[in-house]
Order: structure tokens, then C-alpha cells, then sequence
């Protein structure tokens, strides 16, 4: 193994970026606006203020200003964990006997496990300066409850989350890592709220859903003085907290002259891919630079590959505005048997615009075939990555086994987003032989489609 | 916060010790040896054979060489997760609002989730060197186990775990984790071995205990051609491979010209207090420098605070050799309600004498104190830590809380063994209010000091 290049690059402290890069101050065509549900009409900062702290309603609406210089008090709090290392995966390469030079970007080196952090101490940040008393969320599988609580115990909020009623009882070690952060976590559907009430009266034996607990989530918020809701991807203000992943990411490679010839990440709302790909797409926008850039999606839940380019709705519930993006149907809910996250139904706008506009390529995985390469990266590389990441790395595989055909030695430089600790049912599923594969037929996919709202644009 | 030194200092990787520092070559009084429990006599090399490997057997009884070269092969692995963070906690000290420079070593950053990683490659090593077909060890909660599993897969030997039945079946993610490392993992007892099936038909009902386990991973390491028996922790050859700690914290510290006043590490075997003293425990032996060492220990389990230092067994099941340690006896067993690991009767041979000669002091700590400074250290400095290094934490924000009461800066170091992901069933029963403590009456106590067995010295 050569070791001109370290395997793990760490940048100093001081070398943290300082600012976010807002990728949408490159991008030709922006990102279309997000709709009022009523109306059909953009959504304005008056109509988001109510639900989303004022400073990040901001973010989100700015489509032009190029860097957003990051708070001292945030960067405080990056320094707990960041930067980041930049990986070389000598012991893969060696086990693909591959002359690719493969590198990652590891961002589970925190207790939430993956970059969620990255966005909600920003978020959490937000909401203490508007002198907030806290903020509310939902949270599935709980890496985005468990990274919120982080944040907001750093600066004294109240966090409330209302988690998926299955997973609080299923992911019992989830839900006590957000109540160590002093979390105050409750199973959705509940009793808090008028819409819990409503539902749990309509559908007494409810497991819940995400839908469900995003309407809980924005009722407290919206019902509540002092509170506001907060969200972990897919939106415009979290792909631009989230560039500090790749711009950490080229400094990085900067430093030892390498350039990327490939950069894969995995693609569920968006918010990991969005921000490793945000300085190089940049480059590529403004012509300066050409990448191969790949978003990884389940096969079982394919919005990129199969999806449509629409204005949809952003959860299952029909409650929160429109977003024009590729999108399976907001009535499409992946197989029980998925076991890899990424299972939103639809894609962040910024990327979804990008995709269209031919600056990116999608292609999709089987989740035994990401399993199969997780296990393969574990043993190799030492850290058990999260399903999600495992996309990336399914990927990343299948391109270095392409350059050991050719012989080409390909530069590749993916996102390794967390570890797989709290995944573990996924991983005893596949050792067992038991993990099986779900692709949707046409049929089914119609019957997401047929979910889709009308919008006239 | 001065920024003068940073949050984390990283080594460089051509920084990591290329030599292990064997602490017993300083002292004056050595470690009195193993005894063969059949014949009172101090193990050799040919008895100690045929359990362990000829390497390791040699660094178990060299008491005089210094520096003992790690092999490069060891450290390409080390490079996958070391050098290992010493971070200064501004945040903790923030919260104490102490006027003390706090500073740890941070071993959590690896799949295995502790510093035992640094032993079992080394062991893994030793056993493919001398062309072993694989190893075998025994595991309660899981931690030895997964280390292990990951060195084995990296050298491509067998690893065959014996894990106690009642933690494969309610730890059954810890057990995930070795299979995904490709570990042979048999709930013990089992059918697998004589003594598993001669204790299970004596009591079918049984969950296991630990000293089964090691029975049975002896039995098969013994009985097998090409195995060996592998131990994570007590042995002085695991507190050799453990000095990487210690070796990486000095030089850090030398690096930013800090010497600390006061080194904490939490106790069970003594394998991470062992490991991150050694060089200090080494100026001071040599009389170059003074330093105040602290082992703390759970008040449940508390073999240096109140067990007496005399020959005993290492092994509930008394098969094992026979050590002269502080002990409780082979046959005290920690209450039920303990959730905070270091749950061994005994202690190092190495540190036993160390503390027996007046070089260092032992504290023992009440397991809810302990997971209130858990719950401190997690949201202050992000890391949600394990309970076992949690005792540590206690005992360093004592001393700072000291400092606050005097003014005095002092500087405190201790060991962040490993996190605390896969022990939230303890971090349950305290955010209930139902972790209760247990503290041992000298009547206990004395009936473990009874299962002494009678040595004639």
C-alpha cells in the first residue's frame, strides 16, 4: 500500500469552512418555488414564518447569495466533531483489487451516527437567536431526533419529538439516546394533539406514520408560542448547511492535489448528496470543472430513476406545500420489507433541478446488494456503515470493479453518511439469508402517480 | 474559550508508536507470575503454550525488555482508526465553570467501540504469525467480542466467540455485529463443547455465566488443532498492547508542552487504565516525574478499595491460572442491578502491585453518580459515553469540581474508553429513575474473600 497519502485526512480546526456555499447562486435554472397547498401560489416569507424560524425561512428562499458566512457559535459546535476525516480506502482497494483510488467522506463520527448534525445545531441555532423556547420535529428510524436533541440541549431548547409510534416501540434505543439529550419524545399518533386525538379515535390500533407525526409535529409547533417546526432534508436551507460536507470534502483533497473523477453519494430527501456534491457541482455550473456525479437510490423506492418530475406533495399526510420534484406519489409507501432507509417518497427540488437538467446521473441498488457490499466494506475498512451510506458504497464498488476491467485508475470520492449501529435488524436479516428484494412493478408505481396533485404552473 | 490548543489534537499517522513500552521492565517490585493451579508452581512458557499464542506467551512473562517493536503489519490496522483523539473538553469545563484544563483520550472511534481493538489485532497478528487456523474467546456484553471479530476478519483467521446466553439472547445486536465481521458465535453453555453439555444437563435451564464461557473457549482452543485462546483484558500482555494509549496521549501532550497533574482511568481488568498510565507510570517509577494516578472502580465491584491482594483464580470457573491481584474472590458476583460493566473480581497483576507499592490511589464510584456524569459528559462534549468509561468521567469532574472550590488549574487527564451505544438499556433504568445503587456489606464481601483459594506463597 502506498502511503503518500494518509488514510485519513483531517484538516486543522482551523480550517473548518467559514461559510455555507448555496449552490443555487450557480444554478441556471432555480430550484422551482415551493406552493401554498390552498392557493397554488409561491409560498412567501409571511406564510413560511409561522412554521419555520425566520432566519432559516431566509435560507430557504434565497436562491442568490453565493456564501452565508456560518456563525462563531455554530462553528464552536462543529469543532465537537468536525472536520470530518476524508478516507483513503486503502484495505478496499486492496480487497477489490482495484487500481481506483477510492476515498470517503465519514461523517459518523458523532453520536447521532450520521451528518444529520451538520443542519440541526444550524437549525437549533436559528431558533435560540429568535429567542425561541423550542423547536418540534418527527423523526422515523430517530437519527434525525437523536442529532436535534444534540443540538438543541448545545443551546438550551426545548426539542419535542414526536416519533413514529413502531419505531418508539421497536427502536427502544433510539428514543433513550434523544432522552439522554433531555429530548422530550412522544410516540406518534398521540394524545397531545388534536390531529393525534382525531386519528387515534378514527383508527384505535394505529402503529402510526410519518405523515402522521410531521402533523403532530407542525400542530405543536404552529399551536404553540415560542415554537417552531424544524425539518432534517429535502429543503433548500438543509442541502445549504449540508455543503459543508463537500466543500470540507475538496479543501480536503485540495491539499494533497487530488480531483475527483466520480462522486457518488446516496439519495433519500437529498440532504447528504446535496451538500458532498454542492463545490464540485458548483465547478461544473460554472464550467470549470467536469465530474461524473451519481445519486444512489433503493430499487425499492427508485424517485430519481423512476419517479416523475412533478409538483407534489413533501409528506404523506397532504399537509405541508408543494414541491416541484422527482417523486414517486406522496401515496407511495416502500415495501415493509425495506430495510435501508431513503424511503421518502420524493427528492430535494435544488437536485431534482439539477438532475433534469442533465448535470447528474441516477442509478438504483437492490438492498441485498447494498448488504452485501456494507458487509464487504466492514470487514475491509473496519466501520459499519449505515444501510443508507451502504448505497454509496455499493456504488463506489461497482465503479472501481469497472476500472479493474479497464484498467483505469479512476478517482472516486463518495459519502460514507453514518454508522450502522442502531441498524442492526437489517444487517440480522441479511446474515440470516432472510433479506429479500422489492422492486416496484409499473403498476404499482401508477398507483403513487395517481396521488399526485393537480398544480397548474 | 481560549483557542490555544485545540478541541482535538490528532497525531499524525507517522506519529503513531512504533513500540509498545512494557511498564514491568520499570519497576522494582515486578508482578508476581501465574501459578499453575495443580501444582503452585510459576507457569512456563511450555505449559503456558498450548492455551495462548508462543508470541504472546513470551510477552506474558518478559518483565525486562522496554520497547517491544509492534509489528508493521499492526500498525497499517492501528491507521484505520489511530491515532486516537486527546480532546480538551472546553465544553465540560465550560458546564463545571472550573477553572481546570481537562483533556481525554478518546478510544471510541472504531466499530468495536473501545480501546480493546488495540489488543485484539495484536493477538490476531501473533495467532495468523505463528499459522494458526483461528481463535477462540469468551464475551459477556460483547465489546472483546467485537474487537475481536474485526481483527480476525482482517487477518482472515477463525474467531469463534462464546458468548453468555442471556447476553446473546438480550444483547442480540452486539451479537449482529460479529457476524457481520464473520465470527462463529455459540450462545454458552452449548452442545459444542464437554463442559457445555455436562452443564447443560446438569442445569438445562441455565442463561450462562462468563466463567462458562471461558471454559468452553478454552475446551475448544485446546482441543483443537491450530486454536488458541484469546483474552481482552487483566494479562500483562494486554496492558502492553494497551501502552499505544498512554505512548499517543504523552506525545500529544508533549507536543502542546501540557503535563497533567492528575491521570484518571476507570478499572475493571485494567486494561485501559493500564494501557493509558504506562508512560506516565514509567517517569514516575523511574522518579523523573510525579503524577497523581487515579483507578476508579464501581462501589458494587470494588476490588482495589476493598479486596485484598492474594492469590486467586481469574475465572469464576476456576480453571484458569492463578494470580496474585487485588480481589474479591473468584466467587463474588456483582448484584444483579449493575449496569455499569467492570464487572471482574480481580485486577491486573501489574496494576495490583503498583497499587499495593504506594504509585497510585483508587476511588470507587456509586453507578447513579456515574450516570449522571455520563448524562453531563454527553451533553456537554456531544459523545454519549460508555458506562464503564463513565467512571472515569466522575471522578475527573470531582476533581474539577475541586479545583473550583480551591481555584487551582490543574490539569486532569482521563481515558474515554469507548461509547456507550449498545448499553442504553442502563441509560433506560436511569432516565426512569429506576437505576438504584448497591454497595456490598463487608458480610459480602467476606464470602467472596472465603472462595480465596489457599496458597502458599
Amino acid at each position: 500500500m502506498s502511503n503518500e497519502i494518509p488514510y485519513k485526512i483531517y484538516l486543522e480546526e482551523s480550517e473548518i469552512p467559514t461559510s455555507w456555499y448555496n449552490i443555487r447562486s450557480d444554478m441556471k435554472n432555480k430550484p422551482a418555488p415551493l406552493l401554498n397547498p390552498g392557493t397554488g401560489q409561491p409560498l412567501t416569507l409571511e406564510e413560511l414564518s409561522p412554521i419555520f424560524c425566520e432566519e432559516l425561512c431566509k435560507q430557504e428562499l434565497d436562491n442568490d447569495t453565493k456564501y452565508i458566512p456560518i456563525p462563531d457559535e455554530i462553528i464552536d459546535f462543529y469543532k465537537m466533531y468536525r472536520p470530518a476525516p476524508l478516507v483513503r480506502a486503502y484495505f478496499l482497494e486492496k480487497a477489490l483489487d482495484t487500481p481506483a483510488k477510492i476515498y470517503y467522506k465519514f461523517e459518523g463520527n458523532n453520536t447521532s451516527g450520521s451528518h444529520k448534525l451538520n443542519s440541526a445545531i444550524a437549525q437549533a441555532y436559528y431558533a435560540k437567536k429568535q429567542g425561541l423556547k423550542g423547536v418540534t420535529t418527527e423523526t422515523g428510524a430517530g437519527q434525525w431526533g437523536t442529532a436535534l436533541s444534540m443540538a438543541c440541549v448545545y443551546f438550551g431548547l426545548d426539542c419535542k419529538v414526536y416519533m413514529v409510534k413502531i419505531s418508539y416501540e421497536q427502536k427502544p434505543f433510539r428514543r433513550e439516546v434523544m432522552r439522554v439529550y433531555g429530548a422530550d419524545v412522544t410516540p406518534s399518533p398521540s394524545d397531545t394533539t388534536n390531529i393525534g386525538r382525531k386519528i387515534l379515535e378514527e383508527f384505535p390500533g394505529t402503529t402510526g406514520s410519518l405523515g402522521c407525526a410531521i402533523s403532530e409535529a407542525v400542530e405543536v409547533a404552529t399551536q404553540n408560542e415560542g415554537y417552531r417546526y424544524v425539518l432534517g432534508s429535502v429543503l433548500n436551507q438543509v442541502l445549504l448547511h449540508q455543503s459543508i460536507i463537500g466543500l470540507e470534502s475538496k479543501a480536503a483533497m485540495d491539499k494533497y492535489g487530488i480531483k475527483p473523477d466520480i462522486i457518488i453519494g446516496c439519495a433519500g430527501g437529498g440532504s447528504n448528496l446535496g451538500g458532498l456534491i454542492a463545490p464540485f457541482m458548483g465547478e461544473k455550473l460554472r464550467g470549470e470543472a467536469d465530474y461524473d456525479i451519481v445519486a444512489v437510490e433503493p430499487a425499492s423506492c427508485p424517485s430519481f430513476t423512476r419517479g416523475k418530475f412533478a409538483y407534489d406533495f413533501c409528506d404523506t399526510g397532504m399537509i405541508c406545500p408543494l414541491a416541484k420534484m422527482y417523486t414517486l406519489g406522496s401515496g407511495f409507501i416502500p415495501s415493509a420489507n425495506h430495510a435501508g432507509g431513503l424511503r421518502f417518497h420524493g427528492m430535494s427540488t435544488i437536485l431534482s433541478q439539477l438532475y433534469h437538467d442533465g448535470y447528474m446521473r441516477a442509478v438504483s441498488a437492490k438492498q441485498t446488494d447494498v448488504f452485501e457490499a456494507a458487509e464487504l466494506f466492514a470487514r475491509s475498512e473496519g466501520t459499519l456503515p449505515a444501510p443508507e451510506s451502504s448505497h454509496a458504497i455499493k456504488a463506489a464498488i461497482d465503479e472501481a470493479l469497472k476500472c479493474k476491467e479497464t484498467g483505469e485508475e479512476k478517482t472516486i470520492l463518495f459519502g460514507l453518511t453514518g454508522t450502522g449501529y442502531f441498524d442492526l435488524k437489517g444487517y440480522q436479516s441479511f446474515n440470516d439469508g432472510e433479506m429479500t428484494d422489492y422492486i416496484p412493478t409499473d403498476e404499482e408505481l401508477e398507483k403513487g402517480f395517481a396521488s399526485l396533485p393537480q398544480v397548474a404552473e
